[in-house]
């Protein structure tokens, strides 16, 4: 038998024991001490530590799923549309739906995954000799995408409030004149949403530092169904940037991790450039098929995304109202995402440890002293809160007595 | 609507209107004038043209795909298995059995077609400053793979019967000091196997060239199960040669190209080195569900690669009685594949057109004059047989005529 989910060499994290684990191989020298990336997969009843979305798809769901793919397996000795032109259809429309922006299906593309579009877009804007620019602390899969395209990466820092600055932004890009910037918007692992005219300084700094071929800007709004209300969608630009793509993901909001489809909006001429860097027939029929299934019941997902927002408000307001094992209260970053951080903890690997001794497995990610929870169903977010509290109360008691 | 199967834009062959259609963005010089890559998707009753098992999947076929997938549906709000350890398990268990090597599951890797695996490879062991070496005439996706990740693209060439003579191999290896070098067996278009010899011939050139870090040297077998009786596979060779990769498919034998399953056999460190590099949960829950359903099924479908093998003989036998319009007999390559490479004619297009206008699509490709058919059904080998004969009979008239 294989790792199963809890073996260390199937979590990612776990070094292998040989030192040089790639003796006698011509590995590229960058990669010879790297360790494949993935946040541990443990068997834990709580699970809220890669914001997945907690529900899992309905029967109904299932049903058209099964019914979608088996219509799909009657022809699969057959390559798949090279193009998937009715997913990219049915995503514009959904696109156009849900952000109130027209969208034409030759404005879409599509991949297995949200990372394997960036991959698209890296292979095609970046590579050798050129540079990807974004905005720390970020997604921390950027600079495996930048690795693994030879671009270099290069960033910059977020305000205290885990903002971009405009003009702190503006000349960054001008320093290191990027062909490539990645705004992650609502940011992963902080939850932030960045306001248009943030958005539209760093378009407008990418012109005026190289009018004729300005960077690609791609806003990553793999959450943005989870935002506030009020927040926009950086879709509402794409009319006016040629240069402006938006990346978006049916991972979170369609709770379709498992599936691994990521899509991408922009004017028709980018979308052509990855077409030329895509694998042919990247995208199996039974991904287009599945996809479309969970399409159709977008109206049922989307109230789950509604139910799981308000989870999200009640658990940054219960956390701002808790207070940390030193006795200041903690402080907690505003969200628009499926998730919250909070922190700061003196220790926050005690903190970690002893939720997931609770059940409970969060993600120690983000700057230091914070950490990152998923918003899952209410019983979930209860557990959590219970387990945190038993924590910080028992972290109190050692404060206490080593003080 | 989008573009259909037939429409030029979603056909890869045509240009677009644009002379310049990535005008004001940042895209690489070499990527500047590049097409997508991929045959013309084209509606014509007789599919001949892209190696595609003629069998559509048979109902219990299907139903078991549609109850796997129903099965992984339930838990699509989850990420995939990172390391799909129970696909391993199954494709290193049928490998076992089809080649007759003891496999185990670490040995194995796959992903989203043999494409992906071999855009894994090259990201690992190729990339700026190194080389990848081929033999010509080869698969014509090779050069895209070294393309998008920056790694030289040389060739040697093949003999007349599209051999590979182990002299000539080994003074390219030392000439090019390639990091990769892919082989092709059965080669795509010709249909010809390599003897074990001059696998081992090459890999022992390989670490004559550079006894610390040898090339790896990938044996891509896409057709393997087509092999005709006492042609060996390389999976043997397996054990003895840490820098020795298998690629395989389950787009043919599996007659499963919609699902995009492709994967690879080496030892764990090879494997392991392909882990850095993926993407973190590359293969979706939905096709590792779906290749187990098909693994399932591989008695019913050997039996199917058997019958085709009978039809292939049948073809190559019957091309071999042929005379083209100018009255010499036509070459036929030995086919070890699911394809017979045919010619030579001093207009193959002529002939590749009469062909589509009889509705029976094949391929213009490999060395001039020469053509590529792929075995169907017998109904369909049968109106392929009709058409040609009557596409040459046509030809030798106007041969006549202008002569």
């Amino acid at each position: 038998m294989i790792a199963s989910r809890t073996e260390t060499r199937s979590a990612g994290a776990a070094a292998p024991a040989e030192t040089t684990p790639f003796r006698g191989l011509p590995i590229r020298p960058e990669l010879a001490h790297e360790q494949p990336y993935g946040a541990p997969q443990l068997d834990v009843p709580v699970l809220l530590n890669v914001n997945e979305n907690p529900y899992a798809p309905a029967p109904e769901v299932i049903a058209t799923i099964a019914r979608e793919v088996a219509a799909a397996a009657a022809s699969l000795n057959r390559y798949p549309d090279r193009d998937f032109a009715a997913l990219r259809d049915e995503l514009a429309d959904y696109l156009a739906l849900e952000s109130g922006v027209p969208m034409e299906p030759f404005s879409v593309w599509a991949a297995n995954g949200s990372n394997e579009v960036m991959l698209h877009v890296l292979q095609a804007f970046g590579g050798p000799g050129r540079t990807a620019l974004s905005f720390a602390p970020t997604y921390s899969m950027y600079p495996e995408y930048a690795r693994d395209t030879h671009t270099r990466w290069v960033t910059a820092r977020r305000e205290d409030d885990f903002g971009v600055d405009p003009a702190k932004a503006a000349a960054a890009i001008a320093e290191h004149r990027p062909s490539v910037i990645l705004l992650a918007s609502p940011n992963n692992p902080t939850g932030t949403a960045l306001p248009l005219s943030t958005v539209e300084a760093i378009l407008d700094a990418a012109s005026a530092t190289d009018p004729a071929t300005p960077a690609v800007v791609v806003v990553d709004e793999a959450y943005a169904e989870f935002r506030r209300a009020g927040t926009p969608s950086a879709v509402s630009l794409l009319a006016r940037h040629p240069n402006l793509a938006v990346t978006r993901t049916m991972s979170k909001a369609f709770a379709l991790a498992g599936a691994r489809v990521g899509y991408l909006a922009a004017q028709p001429h980018l979308v052509d450039a990855l077409r030329v860097v895509r694998l042919p027939y990247h995208l199996s029929a039974v991904t287009q098929a599945v996809a479309r299934a969970a399409l159709r019941h977008r109206d049922a997902l989307m109230a789950q995304v509604s139910s799981l927002r308000g989870e999200r408000d009640g658990l940054v307001a219960w956390l701002r109202e808790q207070r940390g094992p030193g006795g200041a209260p903690l402080r907690v970053a505003d969200s628009d995402a499926n998730f919250v951080l909070f922190g700061t903890f003196a220790d926050r690997h005690a903190v970690w440890q002893g939720l997931l001794d609770h059940g409970v497995l969060i993600r120690e990610t983000g700057p230091d002293g914070w950490l990152r929870v998923s918003v899952g169903t209410p019983e979930e977010n209860a557990t959590f809160r219970d387990a945190l509290t038993d924590v910080i109360q028992a972290l109190t008691h050692v404060t206490e007595e080593t003080a």
